[in-house]
């Protein structure tokens, strides 16, 4: 469908716009991210932002977008932009957690850390169950079938969390850093709001895309016919059923 | 039905433990609440969790929960929520205002009020538009129809941005009031991060509800009919269409 489409490029124009915007406050105001340095911290938002934002985003826009592959190759790469994602953020929470004891800062003290971590385990449990009950043989197609709305909306609702905890996170940073001059609109606070709003926008659009009912990826006729065989031959039910 | 049920009757009990935890937080950490008084702006937080989140969420549930009454009066508890959740917000608007202008500081900087903002602003925005396409007269059955759809998904995704919202506000109000003892886990931190964790449990619950399939509130009998025919009247459609 046009409108689809034009949703779709609006997401991903966001989604590098998002990137972009996060290597400009690093770049610019921060110092620039490096590994082993006091910079190691710079990497954790610009991780979190790439995995946990516009991968998983982008992860839950695979069955919109390739709409007449087929299902198995699709399935597939949703599960692996969903594992990168997962990847990514793994470095960035590295990152976190080694800049922090060298410094010697606390860990999971604040509402950030506990949203962001439940986020991303959740997130981690979620990508197993996905795995278990869909890309590997054993589940039955009941089963399947009764997991899938689950899957559906705590996929949904974990994007959500995650940009919320991204949100948290750019209020943390902007607090730690210039909270002197935050409240006199310096170009980085307003740089950084910005990211904030944008990364909302995103959310919106992606939501959008998502839950729109007339954009769901419809069933190859292949498809039908196989799933009514497999149904007909598992549970007895009758293809017509 | 029955998993309905136990699913409300969890969100409305979370839902008056988040205000009870605003209440803790303010009385026993912040002073209390007085609106002529330096301790106005603690209303703030109050009338944001009384009218953005638990009032918005109970409105949103309405039609999930009287499922068998008619749908004009379950329509008018939807919007007369709505309304009163705009006001209690309003009062809470108000009260930040008022204390940044009796303390010097300046308004709208950062991304919580940026949020916040613009969560308030669209929320009166889509009630003004909720009342004028679906509780006076004038709008087509066609145009509410496509309307129908636009307005639940800004609903819900307004909703969320409201909770959003409240945990930047706690993340500010903790880094501005206990920025030297957060990190040691003292109590205050910990009871807001809980006040937090339970405003996003309130909205995945809430967010369960609306969205699960099943769970949607049934046309009854008499609506169906009427429906039908009114569609026949003005679209020229026939009933079975």
């Amino acid at each position: 469908p046009a409108g689809l489409s034009a949703f779709v490029a609006v997401s991903q124009l966001l989604g590098l716009t998002l990137l972009a915007t996060t290597g400009a406050w690093l770049g610019r105001y921060r110092g620039g991210v490096a590994w082993h340095s006091p910079l190691q911290f710079n990497a954790h938002p610009l991780c979190m932002v790439l995995g946990m934002v516009f991968l998983q985003g982008d992860a839950l826009l695979v069955y919109r977008v390739f709409r007449h592959e087929a299902k198995r190759s699709t399935k597939a790469l949703h599960a692996l932009l969903h594992g990168l994602a997962l990847l990514i953020a793994l470095v960035g929470i590295i990152a976190v957690f080694e800049s922090h004891r060298a410094k010697g800062i606390p860990d999971m003290y604040s509402l950030h850390s506990w949203c962001g971590m439940a986020a991303f385990v959740l997130y981690l449990l979620q990508w197993l169950l996905g795995c278990g009950f869909f890309l590997f043989p054993g589940a039955s197609f009941s089963l399947r079938g009764r997991y899938k709305p689950q899957h559906i909306f705590f996929g949904i609702a974990l994007f959500v969390l995650s940009i919320a905890s991204c949100l948290l996170g750019i209020t943390e940073m902007l607090l730690f850093k210039i909270s002197d001059s935050y409240s006199h609109f310096v170009p980085e606070g307003v740089l950084a709001n910005t990211l904030g709003v944008m990364l909302v926008a995103f959310g919106l659009v992606v939501g959008y895309v998502l839950t729109r009912e007339e954009w769901r990826r419809p069933p190859l006729a292949e498809e039908l016919a196989l799933s009514m065989d497999f149904k007909t031959l598992t549970e007895g039910e009758s293809p017509g059923g």
